[in-house]
């Protein structure tokens, strides 16, 4: 793997109106910065515009912090509406993972950090379970057991342990890996826009408990999985990424558990690698991924 | 196109015990019968067998008829909740479309059957509106015009006119290819098992109206169609066939109603096939497609 | 249908530097454009930058051809080896279409352009056998037959009228709709960057003649098709679209033709689609597809 | 994860004629074998006939080798070039994988044996590099690092040492998951039907060295995977898998290569799996997989 060029991203949301590309680039090439990416969308239906663009970094004058000073002025400008970021490609990005029993997603995610393929800087796994500690270990990520009592107020618990333990790495992620655990309200609003969640069917159809054996049941010829935002509403939030895969009369509930687990990790996977580039910008319930 | 040679399509379901896979081909082998295809499932939930084979017509020494006669002792053997039916592939299967404004579906049907890659003697096409007459004739379909008044007395005036039309083809299938209403509970009954809609969504997913519309609310990033057997339950019929398409946020309701479309004619004419081929045992909510 | 809002097609491709994003959204911020969509690509492998851009027609106070003559200016800047065209989605491109003996492309494109889905101004269909004239009548498009010798001189006449034929239309497109005869170079020239062929396979696997069959021989898996654009080299122009589906071992060689048949219509009408919008920017054996 | 039921399986392919499937029904039905799952093909082109069924281990009064013993017998009523097998689903298979430095493929493997979703005893890990060596004693299992030199003399050296190696533990499968090593011919011979290559291409597209330099070039819209048996030809055995996955103009080399990594798992992991089952028949060139 060849050290990718540093590269500032820049993301912008704000109501459309003429002149804001213009009023953009002319900033970045005011300052020579050379653009080597740049998505831009405006959605018809509710006047909104987005973009996100990619400036290699020894071609701008600045540090992050600079451009970010410069930058508030330009999106000033746009309205007071607007929401916008600036990240530095340099800074790896931190990520937590909550798991519970089943480990297909976490062997994926762990597979594709240590092989290089995607560069984050995984500080914990957190399961409800201890059997997925050995392989977390193994790959050199510390793994804490945080066991959920059935009762309310020892889940309460649970869940105050896991936010303690989550917040201290300041995560840019949160992957909710086959977690199987009802996030509490306060914890969705905590970690708005960064907790991921992956469900196991094609959402949404079969939210809730057993998507499998819902999609068995109905006799349908597809199974799916989602990745999506975690909201206070259940399996609602922002749809990041989807995928199916066929199925027919001859696959089981086990076997179109064993299908979808492909397709699970696949959606984890791709939905995590856009969220952590920058490149998913959330309005409303929607999704714009650049 | 060459012609296929004739078959005998037997398919067959009952509860699952030892040996009935030797008792069906043991009757065939005795008459010499060459099986060239031949399909068998056994549900292990439901303890249900099924089979589907194609049998060489001039391997054996009968015709349709005797064939039915004997093997109708060898059903019986079976128990008497054993489902079955023989089927000559040289008598062409008859059908009857249905359709509203939306040409799409019809066009894609007639083009198949104009090509000749859809073997089948389309007897009427019947339409709520005028304007897919002049292309339906322009195949040489005789085309129906069935106004449907909106209140409910005139509608079941236009149904029972409808009824009458179709039912004088007996047809092997009735399409409703984006028929856009609503058939009674006396007309699914009736045409149970010969009545096969296209639904423009990845049922169960945004059953009922405006499918599109609801994919776009939702944020999904897949849009799919749904080939069904109409029953009284809207859009609850068992499935035959599904497909989807991937969409993003550059596609306004009106894309998505477009790269829909594609799928919709793929899902309804796949569906279709097997349907005609015989290829499409159901039982309960769910279908085997051989 | 709604009628789409106007709007002006920018696309422009020349080397990459600094600035070029603010120089031409500059331009039009200053007359007041609205862009409507906006794509920007660089490939870092060539160092050529893409661009394709839509402007609300009633948001400058230019017609096409004032728009033209400034933008000549600003493409001017960026340097000479610049490549760039406007057009105005008000002007309804012309079609013309090739064919043979098999109908299923023309007939998928004939019900897309009879239902309105392809808003094109279908000026002709050309066939080297007699067959499909009726359909493409009945759709009130006229159909010239020309018959295609074995002897290379009765070829270059036949070839020739079809030119004369094709011509006096200037169509944008020019569609080998499984026209199956091998153009010749003079041709691909004269139409080159408008000439576009459906081939039946996932190319660059199964060039040349009967590619279902070598799929078949060969035992893959998936077959597919590819939409190009016709140059000299035989099945070796720049690729603008291509799909697969899914075949197994019981599927003849007559199943992976009808299978294929599908993802030939889906193909040739997504690429076609996007060439007409002028989404399809070549450079050398590749395309930037906005 | 439920046990699964003991199974014994059979497979066979013989010349077609009349009776077969009766012969083999009827020889399990007399013993009161119960047939959980069925595949029937004949192959018009060859006048081949495969078959493959799953009949439950306690419902017929024989263990493995009296099967066999009786079995023959059938079969060799079926004609001297019959090829069949019967195996057992309680003897766990043996599996070797050989890699070179790239972990991907084996990431995904020991992913999948360790979570339980593949149950075979994989018995060791071969590399010509030793960088994949901790994770996989990380899963327990033993590793080897065979330094493969550039030198010809060198090299059969290092391939007598991996034969020994790998031959010591009879395998069921071979898996070069990457192992970017051509097998000698004598090794193909050796582990013919046994061993399996992952192809990162869709061949027979971009078959021998740098497939996505090669899809890259040639500007193709979708890249996949095969795989394959390893045959003295390279890059042409029989293929048991292959899928693909789509790529635009903005995919660089590196992209490609990361989202094919994703199908190449997927591939290798369905192409095992059914080898593993039994599912694969072998005929020429072309493969039968039910």
């Amino acid at each position: 793997m060849t050290t990718p060029e540093r590269r500032f991203v820049l993301s912008l949301g704000c109501p459309d109106r003429t002149g804001i590309v213009a009023r953009i680039a002319g900033f970045l090439a005011d300052w020579g910065g050379w653009i080597v990416e740049a998505g831009y969308h405006t959605d018809p239906d509710t006047g909104w515009f987005f973009t996100r663009q990619e400036v290699r970094a020894d071609s701008v004058p600045f540090d992050l912090e600079e451009l970010r000073t410069r930058f508030a002025a330009v999106a000033a400008e746009l309205g007071d509406r607007t929401e916008w970021r600036v990240s530095d490609t340099a800074e790896r990005r931190r990520v937590v993972i909550l798991v519970s029993r089943e480990g297909h997603c976490l062997h994926d995610l762990l597979g594709r950090i240590g092989s290089g393929e995607l560069d984050v800087d995984l500080r914990a796994v957190i399961g409800n379970h201890p059997n997925l500690g050995p392989i977390t270990e193994a790959h050199g990520i510390p793994f804490h057991h945080v066991p959920f009592p059935k009762d309310s107020e020892g889940k309460a618990d649970a869940f105050a342990q896991v936010r303690e333990l989550v917040d201290a790495h300041e995560p840019d992620a949160v992957v909710l890996a086959r977690f199987m655990q009802v996030l509490p309200a306060e914890l969705c609003e905590a970690w708005s826009g960064r907790a991921l969640n992956i469900h196991h069917s094609f959402l949404p159809s079969f939210a809730g408990a057993r998507p499998y054996h819902q999609a068995y049941e109905r006799g349908v010829k597809l199974v799916g999985a989602t990745c999506h935002y975690v909201t206070a509403e259940l399996d609602a939030g922002p749809i990041v990424e989807q995928d199916v895969i066929r199925v027919d009369h001859t696959d089981s509930v086990a076997d179109m558990v064993r299908k979808g687990r492909d397709i699970e990790k696949l959606v984890l996977a791709r939905g995590l690698r856009s969220h952590l580039e920058g490149r998913v910008l959330m309005h409303g319930k929607r999704t714009v991924v650049f």
